[in-house]
C-alpha cells in the first residue's frame, strides 16, 4: 500500500508505493483513510529540528495521526466499532490500566502510546489502531472535519483546562492551526475580546477574519495594551500560550490579571525561564498544562458544536495535495498554509 | 417627589407626587432616577400573590429595584462615587462584615437588604442607596441598558454558578425575563443546544426569536426530548429553572443527563418535593441556588459583553410607560410583556 | 453451594446449601468469598420495606454486595486480574460505554447494574464478577477490611463531592455505618468540628467515641446549634445526610452556612419537600447527590489512608455471624449493632 | 518609643530607642505590640541578599509583620475595631477598589502594600495599620499563638490552593517554618504520606518530629522516590515548594504524578527554567501561584483549626529574645532555628 514514513535521522519523509498493509491485533480495527491532515508535530518531523526531539520516534515508523476514514475489518475481541463505521482517531493510545486511565484521565496515560510516532500512523492507505481510540463520526459529518476533529480538540481541551467564562478577555499566543482554532472557540465560549498575536501577516490576517484583534506582538508595549484590552480588570482573564515558541512566556505573561490563567498548549524546544516570584506568585498566576485532548469530554463536546454548526472546520481548510505531493505540502505550510490536508491516491 | 409605594397588604400600589425626597446618610448617594424597569417580584408585591411572602415588606415602602440614573449627591463618608456619575443599582445591600462579605460572597450576607423592599427603592424621582452598590456605567451605555444591568445579571449569575462550558446542550425551564436572558446568554456561552420551556404561546415566540428551541411542556415526554436533544450524553447538561413554578422540578428533573446540574433561580411560593433517591443520589445531580448577582464577577463580565456587542438588552424591552400608568405597565406583563420599563415624569 | 437468596417479595431471606455454582462469563471472575458485609440497603431488602423499592430486584437473586475474598478462576478475556488474587467488589457495574462511562463517572453508568440486585452476589461461598469491579487488596490489608472498603467508600465518596476543606465544621445526620464513616473520615480530612445527629443511644454513644460531638437532634433549636458550633461563619460549612429520613432535610438545612454544602447519599423512600426559595436560592446553597465510589479514586484515595495507618475499618465492626446465622445478623442491626459481619461457612 | 528600622541598603538593622509614634489615620487603629515573630522576607531584608530585591523597601522603614498586640486608640473612621480588642495583623493592606478586592482576592491587589515594606511594621513599640487588615483574637488565644496567625496562613493559603484531598500523597520542599507548618497541616488536611525535602539536618530532624518522611534530597532518586511513595499513582499527588530556592524545581517537579498539582509558595530570586513540554503539558500538571492568605478564609479556617485544638502554633517556637537582642535572634535563624519571636521591651 501507499505510505509516507521517517526511515532515518534526517530532514524528510520517505514516500512509499509497496509498504505492507498493517496486521490487525485482536483489540484493533483496519481503516481504509479517506483523509488526512498535517499537524505541526509531523512538520517538526519531516524538518528534523529541535522540536522533534519531544516526540522521539523510531525508525521505520508510518506518521501521520489526524485522520478519518472507514472501517474495513475488526480484530476478534473488537465489540464497539464494526465494518463500514466511519471513523476519526484519537491519536492518544492508553493502556487503560494506570491511574490516570482509571480516573478520567486516559491522555496523559503513564504508559502512552502515540499513533504516528510509537504506533504507525495514518498517512497510508489503510492504518490500524485500538477501537478505544476510534471516534465514530456522526452521521452527517464530512470526512475533512472528521480529520479535523483532532487538532480542534487539542484547542478545545485547552478552553476546557482554562475553565473559560463568557465575557472573558482571552489573548492567544501564536496564530498556526491551534491558535487559530482557540481564537475562534473562545469566541464561541463567550469571550469579550480576543487578543491574537503572531509575526506572520498571513496568519495574522487569518486572526483578523475570525473577528479577533490581531497584534504583532513588535509593536509596543504589550502589558499595556493587555490592560487596556481589559482595564476593569488590569489584565487577560486568560492566555492561551499556542506558539511553543520559548521567548514568548517572558512578554506575555505580564498581560495575565491577577488571579488570572496560563494555559501551555505548545510544546517549546527548551526549558523556559519563569520569574516565579513577580509573574506567579504575586499574581496568584494558574498555569495548566494542557496535551491531547480529554477521552471523550472533549470529542462529545466539539461534535455538539459542530453538529449545531456554531464552528465551520473545513474553514480552516487551505491547501489540499494528494500523497506523492507531500513535500509542496509541507512547503505550503512553511510559506504561511492554514491546514494543509493529504489524501491518499486512488 | 413623585414615587410608587406599596402601603397596605392588598393587591396595588400607591402613586404620590408629594412624597418627601429621602434623607441621605453618610455611606450613601442621592441619585436622580432616569430609567426603571419592573421585576417578577415587583409583580408580585403588586398583585399581593403567594409569591410575594418570599420577600416581606414593610409599609409604606417605594418599591423598584432595576434602574439607573445620575448622581446628584453624596454623603460625607462617600469616596467612589461622584456628583454627576451614571450609575445603576445592585439591589443587594450587604453589612461587609459578616463571613459572606468578608470571603466574596456579599450577595448572600447574612445581614442582607434588599432595595426595593428593606429600604426604599427606584420607582420615583430620586433614591438613595450606600455606594458600595453602585456601578458607575461604561461611558457609551445607555441608561436603558443600564436600568437592564440587574436582571441581566441574575441570569448571568445563575450561568455562572452552573459551570456552563462550550458544547453543553441547556434547558430553561420558563421564558420571562430571566428565562430569555439566561437563554441569550447561555447561546453566548457557547451551548450547542437551548431547549426553552414555557406556556404562554408569546413568551414561546420571543424564544423563539433568540434561536432557540422552543418547547411547551404539555406536548410529549420530556425526558425523551431531552434524551433525544443530546443523545451522546443521555440528556442536557444543565437545567437552569427560572419559571419559580414547583410543579416543574417533577417533570423537568430527568430531563437532565447524570453529573448534571441544576441551577435554580425562580423562587417558588411553596417547598418543592424532590426524589433524592431517583432524580439526586442516582443521578449524582448538583442543584445549586442562584440568588442576584455576584459582587463585582457579574457585573464586570455582562458589561464586557455589551462593550463587545455580544448581547443587546435593549432588544428585551417590550413596553416603555410613564409612572403614572403604572397600572397598565403591570398589565401589559399579565399579557405576554417581556421587559417593562417605567420612567419618571420630566 | 452455600448461599443467602431473596426469592419472593415478602419479609427474610432464604437460606440454602444447594444453589448450584455460578458460570462464568468470559470477562468474570470466580471469586471465593472469604468475609461479607450487611449493607443498608441489604437491611432493606431482609425486611422488604418502603427503602426497598429504590433498588428493585428479580427473584430468584442472591444478595449482599461487600465482600472480599480470592479469585479462583477467571474468564477467557480477563488480563488484570489472576487466579490467587485477593480482591474486593466494587457493587457498581458499568457497561463502560455510555457517556458516563467515557468520562470518568462509571459509578452513575447509564446502563448501570448493581452486584447484588441485578447480578448474583456475595452472600455465597462463590461469586462471579466482571474483572473491571474487582479491587486488588494491598498486600498487608484483611479480608475483613477489604469487605468494608465498599462501605467506606460510600462516605469518601461523599466526601470527595462535598469538596471538604481543613477547618471546615461539619454536620452529619444519621450515625449508622455510613455516617459514623462520614464522621470518622471528616475528622481525617481537617473538620474543625463535626456535629453528629441521630436518635439512638447506642449510635449517639458509637459517634461519640469517635469524638465527635453526638446529638439527639429532639433536643433543642438545631440551627442556633450550628451557628454556635460555627459562629464565625452562621453555620455549618458542610451538611453529609446519611440518614435517608425524609422528614430530616427540614430542620436540617438552616444548619448550613450561606453558600455551604449539601451532600445526599441516604436513599430516601418518598419525596422530600424543598424550601427552594429560603433553604436554596437565599442560602446560596449547593446540593449534590451521592451514589456508590468513584471507579477509582475514592479506591484509591482509601487504600492509601488504610496503608498509613490513618483510619481502622475493622473498629467499625461490632458483630460477626455465620451465614446460617443470618437472620441472628439482622436482627442484631434492628437492635444497634454497627457493621455486621456475615461469613460463609468452612 | 522602641524600634527596628532599615535605614540604608546594606546588610543589618538599627535599633533605635526614640522613633517618634506613628501618626494615625482616620481608618487605621494604633496597637501596642506585645509579640512579634520573625518572617524569612524580614531575614532577606536583615542579610540584604538576592531575596531582597523581591519586595523593595524605602529607607527608612519600621520592618517586622508578624504580630499580635492590643488596640490603643483608634481612628475616627474605624467602625469594626474598639480599644482594648486584641489583634493580629494581615500583612497585605488592600486597596479595596481594584478588580482583585472587588472580587473576593483582595490579597493580590492591585495596588498592594505590604505592612513592615510599604507602611511601617510591627518590630515597635506601638504599629499602625487599617483596620480592614486587624484580625480580633478569639478570646481564648495567646498573644504568641496570634503573632503566628500569618505564618501558618501562608502555609494554610498555600493548601487551599492546591485543592488537597484526604489521602493524597504531598511532597513539600523546604522545611523552614512555612514548609514545617505545612507538613502539619497537610496532615491535618488528610494527607496520607508527606514526603518532606531539606539539606538542614536540623530541619530535616523537626519534619521528623512532625511525622512526615524526611528526606536530604542529595540522597538517590527523587523522582524515584516518589513513585514509591505513591506507586498506585505515580507520583505525588501533589507539591508545595516551599523552599525559593530555584534549583529545586529540575528534580521536584518529575516526582509529580500526572494531572498533580504544584503550588508556588516560596519565592525564588531568579528566574526558574521549566520544561514546559516535558514537565507540565505532557503531565497536565497545574502550578498555583501562592502570596500571603486569602481574607479571610485562610484566618477564619486556621482560627477554627486552632479553637479545636488540632494544631499549636507555638509548638514551632524554638527561640525568644528581646528586641534590643535582634541580631542574636537573626544568627539563631541563620543555625537552624525555626520560628524566633521578638518580644519590645516592657
Amino acid at each position: 500500500m501507499e505510505a509516507l514514513l521517517k526511515t532515518e535521522p534526517e530532514r524528510g519523509l520517505t514516500y512509499s508505493q509497496d509498504t505492507p498493509e498493517p496486521e490487525l491485533a485482536a483489540d484493533e480495527a483496519l481503516v481504509e483513510i479517506t483523509t488526512t491532515a498535517i499537524c505541526g508535530t509531523d512538520v517538526h518531523i519531516y524538518e528534523w529540528d529541535e522540536g522533534a526531539a519531544n516526540f522521539p520516534i523510531q525508525f521505520p515508523r508510518i506518521v501521520g495521526h489526524e485522520a478519518s476514514g472507514t472501517v474495513r475489518a475488526v480484530g476478534s475481541a473488537v465489540s464497539r466499532v464494526s465494518v463500514g463505521d466511519r471513523v476519526a482517531f484519537e491519536t492518544h493510545i492508553p493502556c487503560n490500566h494506570c491511574y490516570a486511565c482509571r480516573t478520567g484521565n486516559a491522555h496523559n496515560c503513564e504508559n502512552l502510546q502515540l499513533f504516528g510516532i510509537d504506533h504507525d500512523g495514518a498517512f497510508a492507505t489503510l492504518a490500524t489502531a485500538p477501537e478505544s481510540v476510534l471516534f465514530k463520526l456522526p452521521e452527517r459529518m464530512s470526512f475533512e472535519t472528521g480529520a479535523l476533529l483532532e487538532p480542534a480538540g487539542v484547542a478545545m481541551h485547552a478552553l476546557q483546562r482554562s475553565g473559560i467564562r463568557p465575557g472573558d478577555t482571552v489573548a492567544v499566543t501564536g496564530c498556526g492551526p491551534i491558535g487559530l482554532l482557540t481564537c475562534k472557540l473562545a469566541l464561541i465560549a463567550g469571550a469579550s475580546r480576543v487578543l491574537a498575536f503572531d509575526i506572520d501577516s498571513a496568519r495574522l490576517e487569518a486572526a483578523r477574519d475570525l473577528g479577533v484583534t490581531a497584534i504583532n506582538p513588535g509593536s509596543g508595549d504589550r502589558a499595556l495594551l493587555a490592560h487596556e484590552a481589559n482595564p476593569a480588570r488590569g489584565g487577560v482573564d486568560l492566555l492561551v500560550e499556542a506558539s511553543g515558541a520559548a521567548d514568548v512566556f517572558e512578554w506575555a505573561l505580564p498581560m495575565i490579571r491577577r488571579e488570572g490563567t496560563l494555559v501551555t498548549v505548545g510544546h517549546p524546544g527548551r526549558p523556559v525561564p519563569i520569574d516565579i516570584t513577580q509573574s506567579v506568585n504575586k499574581l496568584g498566576l494558574t498555569i495548566r498544562g494542557s496535551f491531547g485532548r480529554h477521552m471523550w469530554k472533549t470529542w462529545t463536546a466539539l461534535a455538539a458544536l459542530l453538529e449545531a454548526e456554531r464552528i465551520d472546520l473545513e474553514a480552516f481548510i487551505t491547501h489540499r495535495f494528494a500523497m506523492p505531493d507531500f513535500d509542496s505540502a509541507f512547503d505550503a505550510i512553511r510559506h504561511g498554509a492554514i491546514k494543509v490536508l493529504l489524501d491518499p491516491s486512488r
